[in-house]
């Protein structure tokens, strides 16, 4: 029996260093990870493959799968649709893939509704003065700019509370093992375990 | 201001290889995690240091620690006492130290009523007829005993759902590093996190 993919929700504020964090995850292409690939309306760009950046679908398409409730969520921006598909999430945690979705707290709290078992993981920088440090970027944005930023950074923030776990990112390759070591602990819990080692304990209990 | 430490219960039937992921965990002496020392009122063997193999007391002092409820558990065995100090492991605790209890899942049951915080860790041996292996020894006993041993271990492992955590050990490396994903990730839990990062937290909140 396969032991079933868990899913989690990645949210930080921008700065926090989310998206290398992700790309270090996967970097090995691992068979037992993946991020969820969203489904979109708009026209492929050179380079983008079907199935691996977007399922690419027409609006006919995209408009059967709402009608079919295969959304967690989705958006029109710009006159094409974007929208994650729980029925692909599904599939691909059955197969015993975690699934990651990289989402802010709204998105987070949207699939939580929808998914109680979803494990939110949330990424904080190490502090705010590291934090406007990432944010001034070269040194070429207005401080009315950057001040802009830091309060959508805090915005963000402020919803930490409603995450399962908190990683801090001072050190990036500590952030990464910590990251890895949650991603492994949720397959070791009881009730994971229950369900992927149900004919070996049945073994073990035999009489 | 220091995260506090977590409460371990490691438990798992004969043969499972729990004392030795334990001793592998804590090898290299980490200032960070120990096992949990008991009292007893027996005398030091040759070698055993108090507050490292046992906290050595007298009787008075061990029926005052039992009068002032400070034992998680306490047992008089062959005429000696021995428990388990909830006082000492809250102490540790609070240094920011992790601390494992290594007991059965009578032991278990007991912590996690009066600490419900506790985290309990199963550990599972790969099959019956490895556990069967590990529990036949030298070839020097009986069936009959190996039996016993097969039916009391079963009688352990009846009691696996009633932990958090469950870690198979096949590959002894392998467990040891589930073992650490496990101790790691729960230093990460939202609900640690907002204690041990505060004032971190209130700073990037700042307006």
């Amino acid at each position: 029996m396969t032991a079933r993919g868990n899913l989690f929700i990645v949210s930080a504020p921008s700065g926090a260093g989310k998206s290398s964090l992700i790309s270090a995850l996967l970097k090995d292409k691992p068979t037992d990870k993946q991020v969820s690939v969203s489904h979109t309306t708009r026209q492929p760009r050179p380079g983008e493959v079907n199935g691996q950046h977007y399922h690419f679908v027409t609006v006919e398409e995209f408009k059967a799968l709402i009608e079919d409730n295969a959304f967690f969520e989705w958006a029109e921006v710009f006159g094409n649709y974007y929208g994650t598909s729980r029925k692909v999430i599904e599939q691909t945690l059955n197969e015993g893939i975690d699934v990651f979705l990289d989402i802010d707290w709204q998105g987070a709290q949207q699939v939580k509704k929808l998914m109680p078992e979803a494990i939110g993981v949330f990424i904080l920088p190490p502090s705010r003065a590291e934090l406007e440090r990432r944010l001034t970027g070269r040194g070429q944005d207005s401080d009315e700019i950057i001040a802009g930023r830091m309060a959508q950074a805090a915005s963000e923030i402020s919803h930490y509370a409603e995450y399962d776990f908190i990683i801090i990112n001072d050190d990036f390759d500590a952030a990464l093992v910590d990251l890895i070591a949650i991603i492994r602990s949720q397959r070791l819990t009881g009730a994971g375990q229950i369900h992927a080692q149900n004919d070996m304990i049945k073994d073990l209990l035999a009489d």
